[in-house]
């Protein structure tokens, strides 16, 4: 008797002709006659479910037609091929053992369920062909990514999720407190005395990783973070979750076009890694989800990605004679709509868009010679718009201090970011890329809280 | 010219020696008599420094031997095989450029720091041997992790930092919240009005993604966790922190046995995989940190790890005629040095004790038939004591009811989790590692604040 998961048997089911095979998993669907029976067992390692067939010599033939769906079942069997039918083979069973039976009233029947409904389930979600489809690619992305850095020599750093301050200054932030909320201390002036809360003052969720990832980079060269940070915007949209995961290489003496060319690399392994590893799931996203799927994700593997700067890219757009909701101008940020015509419509490939105005970037980035523009970057791809933001970062102490004090922020709170420049001076750059955009652009799928286990936005943090 | 890194260097120094290389990095140590100088360069790619050796025939010799430790250089030059001394190369440099002065009060200049002051510096430290040497089998480790459950197929679940509610029952939890400190909403009837908060309820950092483990483990089988976990609890000791990465594996279909397997099989190969890419590091933490660590390292990849039950574990500890400061006693928690005891004195080697009494031990734990102990497990190692914690989850609907019951906890709370038997049930196993406790186990360093990149404890969040 051999163990096999449905994977292997998929794989190879011809290996398996020639012996007895056990298999346990969940019943996805179960039909019946009078004197036999059929059910789709799925075991969680496949994509796809096994078709058992079974009769009524079975002694326990008449439970194995009440069990309802997703029962717990162990089943003992031979392998049979069926060329003539959908599924290339199928399994003879010998024996099934109920291990735990389900009740009727589970609520994934064969019938179509809305997205909006499952996440009212996430718990069973998983179960699902779609999202047991987006997070195995989820999973595998993952592994991708760390896997591309590994074997350049990048170092993971783990950076923190509790901060001390609002250092990134990339928006709106969820406190971190022990304090009794009933029962705030305040100091003699009234006001709240968090030196009083766990870490003798004010902590909060990260925005990102990055400031810590400059300190690491400028010891290790080449570091890289992946890791979970949070928005507290009270933002409504398909693309916005309050806690989402991020990756964000660094790297010492590389300057902007350097990192370009390391996030088109990471992106193509990506895809290509993907597209290796789960072409069952790419194959359903693109029959169920997203047609023009597998023809993105060429392109986007196969092309050189095109390079533009802000100031030509708002050029092109002005004479596309396009009618955008917001007309493009040169000072102002790309639109999403923006972003999606020059990716979907004038390059139809990725595109790179360098060296934005300084007034919309933040304080890191690196000035250019004009005055007027910092080496920023952004990736935008098709479908999606942005997936990357990067730049080369300020490594002039002198000029990245004016920069803080020009836009108000307070030195003190930057002297050890400071002190990276005080003890060498050292060209940086580094990208970040929100984990959740690229799984929605490796499936298809149109709304982020479909491509997290169990998504948080505003108003829900349950299960 | 070649561009190369320290690394490639050590590496392979034979196949440099007919070409001009070029290194970038930060200066170690400098010292120089009238007509010559010696650089120590580290590139952040390898634990060694370069040396490099520059002659007055350079035209900035002067401001060369001027420059500050830390000062970044970028250097060009050959190399130079040194059989006879020290290290097995130098380089001699033909063109050495200053690109960034460091300030001549750089910390860390050559004396020796303590741990304790580096911590206030922890920005710089991983420009140290010790930490960069921990920094980057933390990097090393971590791949290892993910290597391993990927290529048994296993799912990497991201579980949510986020929790609605204390449904993990282990200890002090970190509010999270975007309400205002001081005038925070109240209900009519004065207590705190949650639901004006961001998840219109309680929100807190969670303590562990098993629970949400499980349900992704009743979908794909086998997955796996690793994020950040935190714990408010006010304890300043050498093995706690706020913020720590976990790793939680959780399988269906598996018991007990199976999963220790696991847990052996995992320790394993993280062991050689560090010993395999990081020997350096390795060999300087034997030197300088743990005299014992290499002998310990190797017991631990070339034994079976040993298996007693709790009880019997217990009846050892009495038997052994050693004083301990507690007295071990059937029914209570072992204390470390029971631990300590166990795998160090009596076992000599990791040791996996079983089966603990209930009472001591997690609601969702499960039931043994002799009504008194649960099919948990601890993995108790030398020097450390508990490096994971593990156990059969209780699939039995109406026990687990029973036993949530019996707790004093809230059904209600537990919907979903419950639901995942009630449609279903499923043998299911899992563990938990504290990343940063592996991590002081392949380094022999002692306090977990040097482990983590930016650690965070009671009164500590800077950076």
């Amino acid at each position: 008797m051999i163990k096999a998961t449905v994977k292997e048997l998929y794989r190879d089911p011809e290996a398996h002709l020639n012996e007895k095979v056990r298999i346990t998993g969940w019943v996805r669907t179960s039909r019946d006659s009078k004197t036999f029976g059929f059910l789709e067992v799925n075991d969680g390692t496949f994509l796809k479910n096994v078709q058992v067939v079974y009769g009524d010599e079975l002694p326990n033939f008449k439970d194995i037609t009440k069990a309802a769906i997703s029962s717990t079942v162990s089943i003992e069997g031979s392998i049979v091929l069926t060329p003539d039918m959908k599924q290339p083979f199928e399994m003879k069973a010998e024996q099934i053992t109920i291990e735990g039976k389900s009740n009727s009233d589970y609520p994934l029947q064969k019938k179509k369920h809305s997205f909006e409904y499952l996440r009212t389930i996430a718990h069973l979600r998983p179960r699902t062909n779609t999202y047991s489809a987006v997070f195995r690619i989820r999973s595998l992305a993952s592994y991708a990514i760390h896997n591309f850095f590994q074997e350049k020599g990048f170092i993971y750093a783990q950076t923190p999720v509790i901060t001390g301050s609002d250092t990134e200054g990339a928006g709106e932030m969820f406190r971190v407190t022990t304090m009794d909320m009933n029962n705030v201390p305040k100091t003699d002036e009234g006001d709240v005395d968090f030196s009083k809360d766990f870490f003798n003052g004010e902590a909060n969720l990260t925005v990102s990783g990055q400031l810590s990832a400059e300190a690491f980079a400028l010891a290790f060269q080449k570091v890289y973070t992946f890791g979970p940070t949070f928005r507290a915007e009270n933002s409504n949209t398909t693309r916005h979750a309050a806690e989402f995961w991020m990756v964000e290489p660094e790297v010492a003496f590389a300057e902007l076009p350097d990192i370009l060319d390391l996030a088109e690399a990471m992106i193509k392994h990506v895809i290509q890694y993907v597209l290796n590893e789960a072409p069952e799931e790419i194959t359903f996203f693109n029959s169920f989800i997203d047609k023009t799927l597998i023809e993105r994700l060429n392109t986007a593997l196969n092309t050189d990605y095109a390079r533009v700067t802000y100031t030509d890219a708002i050029e092109q757009l002005k004479e596309s004679g396009e009618k955008f909701e917001y007309q493009p101008e040169w000072g102002a940020d790309l639109q999403t709509e923006h972003e999606r015509y020059l990716s979907e419509v004038i390059y139809k490939r990725p595109v790179f868009v360098t060296d934005y105005p300084k007034d919309i970037k933040a304080f890191y980035m690196r000035a250019n010679d004009d005055g007027k523009t910092v080496a920023a970057a952004d990736l935008l791809v098709p479908e999606i718009g942005e997936l990357i933001g990067g730049s080369q970062r300020e490594e002039r102490e002198e000029l990245l201090k004016e920069r803080i004090t020009e836009m108000g922020m307070d030195l003190k709170d930057y002297w050890w970011y400071l002190e990276l420049r005080k003890y060498g001076e050292t060209k940086h750059s580094g990208y970040g890329i929100g984990f959740e955009r690229l799984i929605m652009y490796l499936t298809g799928m149109k709304n982020i809280r479909d491509v997290i286990p169990f998504p948080r936005t505003p108003g829900n943090a349950e299960f």
